[in-house]
């Protein structure tokens, strides 16, 4: 559904059921109510909104929470693009639910034919209760988000943004997710370092600008490592400098890895795409500079002791981590790859 | 399953469920005993059964049959081409009515290793309830019936046709339940006009077939406007005619479309490939004319007040209809897909 | 999960829940506790092991024993390589038992992005129950079952391998409980005749040498017949020998099929690659020789009378068997193929 015919109420919708001391305040769950709506970009959600999913997602995870949200739901998940973590975690979180999300291969669909995405989501809407949707080419930035948009203006039914170029919501979701669970409710006080890293492909940038967007409203404090040429998106900078003010948080932003590395009590290296360097000249530029940019030992003990790796998956090692690094005690990647299906049970149980 | 060994009794085997007052005719019900038949084309039903899947259809769809027939049941969906309505209604459907429909991409089976036909359908047979199948290819015409009857040789379960070269039963079902809805029981005086239209891809004559077979059983009143080269197979075209006589029902044949849509009350566009041009000749031809048969605004002032604009999707806005036509009012598409949902359940539910 | 971590208790976890009377040996139900071990090779299981296994195999074909053994479990299916029994089988069993299983084609996992199997399989056990995996290439003999050893290694939940070019133990399971069915008690004394064929594919070994250790073990009389050039793997062949003083079996080789096919009970077919020709050699020599390794009617004029045929499937008729014996009274590969249905649904309820 369109987001533009979303209204927020004060009315808590659920009820998330936890034991009396559960971690979920009133207030946050009281300012929730998000049936019906899309979740594709975080700047249309407040900070409440976003503690409140987080809060319902760790309820989840500890048991505390186990309403079937979604019985009988089903689900329709129309994916341009490969994915491991996601498609298993929204599968599986569905039926952990009482509904049943099913994969569609973009093309095995009717999309391979030149039906339009206007036609698609609204097929889909009348058949499914939501669609989840992974949808990007970067060769054209702004293409997949686009796409999303169609996809939402014509369903009825919340559409859930699985990846498109300019947003990762459920990983960054995750992300915090794991964040507040390793440094409890001080995790807006670490020093988190977001660092581009090299990979041969094109990637979104969809967990930058997420985690830009939420990390500023929520107050978190952080830190962008990367080469000149990979600045993130004006339209995402800017919210987030809004947000500052409010919140408390901090942004900052270098061109040196090793500098950023200095005091971290998080690394999470990403990959990017260059929004303004032409292709081919990234190409070469971005081989220039990879030893620079790959998270190794070096960087961990510039950190502070006890510092996180963070990695939202895939990456190869070598490439933008070290095997020594990306296997080591500091690792928390796997963490991070199983609250994706916490973080998006309490979306799906909060929109749907 | 063999439709060779299948006897129609004049026993009632399904429970409706309505309440009192179900529009469901009494008798209509009463003949209906499908279990265990193949859906493949729709020669193989009577009126009194067509009409009564379509009652069924109309109950499920209305709350007031949600009985769950298949229960436990499996289904597994043999596709061998793209689809986008058929596969997500089938697959929500079968969970509807408590069972699971699993989709299989012909390629991912060992069917892409030479396995036969003969064999994927014996062994499938041993493991599930049903077994839907997508399977054509236009450039050998009769291959696709070729393949769903060798699968229902040798398959012990029901075999539905999601679509071959010669018909597509589940398509004109839900459009007949969508003529229902619309116009209620004086669908059949309604002037519904069939007419083929351009596309680059050499589509399928089961929209037409299906429709010619039903619409002449049930009494309709058909015209089917196509240009000269795209008649339809004679083996349809002769029991259609068989059949006018005992229904009430009439036919007519017309070269253009713009003397077609004086009066219409539906114009239904669909693509279709000639039987007798020659591909390269084809090519040819049909973008000559392509200008002639692409339904516009302009034919919808010598339809009815009131007219509808139904397509069985997919379709791309320019070629076979304009965007004004197929976006506007007197559009029906989105019903009409819906309807899949409700025709395939009842028609699941009656013969599996 | 890593097989190097399993201890093997002599505790019975499973109520069988059959009728008084049973089939199922007391003591061999006792000695079964498989819970949480993967099934990736058959030399790592003892032969009571197995035979409890089959038991409950039939117990569950016959309707003995309906336990919902995966109820609301999990399991993902990560297959490279094309499937038709063995995909269908497994998510069709999962059901029955209460579950779900999802089939991911890998090209649509991160995998085709170059993420490792470790990675992978770390990912999917934060997320699923079990891990079903079909996996080899056979131009890289060995290649398949590291792949399986590196997912156990690095996955907290069973394993289970359905298919690599080393064993495909659920094939063999299902074959032996369609000997047991067919012969009863005394199948361990007939003559079973595992013979190579041509194909002008690469196929894996996977069943011969999951016969060669389940049939060593548990006392049966095979004989191996396949051209020179053709010798199974010296790592099962031994572990073979070392199982026939202890279980009573016989092993026999022959370079000839027709002598093999004297007196022969059941006459087996399966192509495989060659472990010591190089690839252009083999093309050629196969080619040369095929037509004395295509079972016929000839063969089971020699053979006993109401010997039976099985082939796991798929095959080609003309290839390896004429189709006068595939389709002939003495086939029973349709019987074999839905053994896998039951003969699964007693792995997956034992380990996971």
């Amino acid at each position: 559904m369109a987001t533009s015919h979303i209204t927020i109420n004060d009315v808590t919708l659920m009820n998330t059921g936890g034991p009396p001391g559960t971690t979920i305040p009133e207030d946050s769950a009281k300012a929730m109510n998000l049936k019906r709506r899309d979740f594709i970009g975080l700047k249309d959600f407040s900070k409440t909104e976003l503690e409140a999913l987080l809060d319902l997602a760790a309820a989840m995870k500890a048991g505390q929470n186990t309403e079937k949200y979604l019985q009988d739901k089903l689900l329709g998940m129309l994916f341009t693009v490969a994915s491991t973590r996601t498609r298993i975690s929204f599968q599986v979180g569905a039926q952990h639910l009482g509904g049943h999300a099913e994969h569609y291969n973009a093309a095995d669909l009717q999309l391979s034919n030149r039906e339009t995405l206007k036609d698609t989501a609204a097929v889909m809407s009348r058949f499914l209760d939501a669609i989840i949707v992974r949808m990007y080419d970067m060769s054209s930035y702004g293409q997949g988000r686009d796409g999303l948009n169609t996809i939402a203006e014509h369903a009825d039914v919340p559409v859930i943004n699985a990846l498109d170029d300019k947003e990762h919501p459920c990983q960054v979701m995750a992300d915090i997710l794991t964040l507040k669970e390793k440094f409890g409710p001080d995790y807006k006080q670490k020093r988190v370092v977001m660092s581009w890293g090299y990979s041969p492909r094109q990637k979104s940038l969809g967990v930058l600008h997420s985690m830009l967007v939420s990390g500023s409203m929520l107050g978190m404090n952080l830190i962008f490592a990367h080469p000149k040429g990979y600045d993130l998106d004006e339209e995402y900078l800017s919210f987030a400098r809004s947000q500052l003010k409010e919140s408390g948080g901090t942004l900052e932003f270098t061109n040196d890895l090793m500098e950023a590395a200095e005091g971290a009590d998080v690394i999470y290296m990403k990959s990017w795409k260059s929004l303004t360097l032409p292709k081919e000249r990234e190409e070469i530029f971005k081989n220039e500079i990879r030893a620079d940019w790959c998270v190794s030992e070096e960087h961990f003990q510039r950190a502070n002791p006890g510092a996180y790796y963070m990695d939202c998956m895939p990456f190869v090692r070598g490439e933008q981590v070290t095997a020594g690094v990306a296997d080591g005690h500091n690792s928390i990647i796997y963490d991070q790859a199983e609250n994706r299906l916490h973080a998006q049970k309490s979306i799906m149980a909060a929109i749907i």
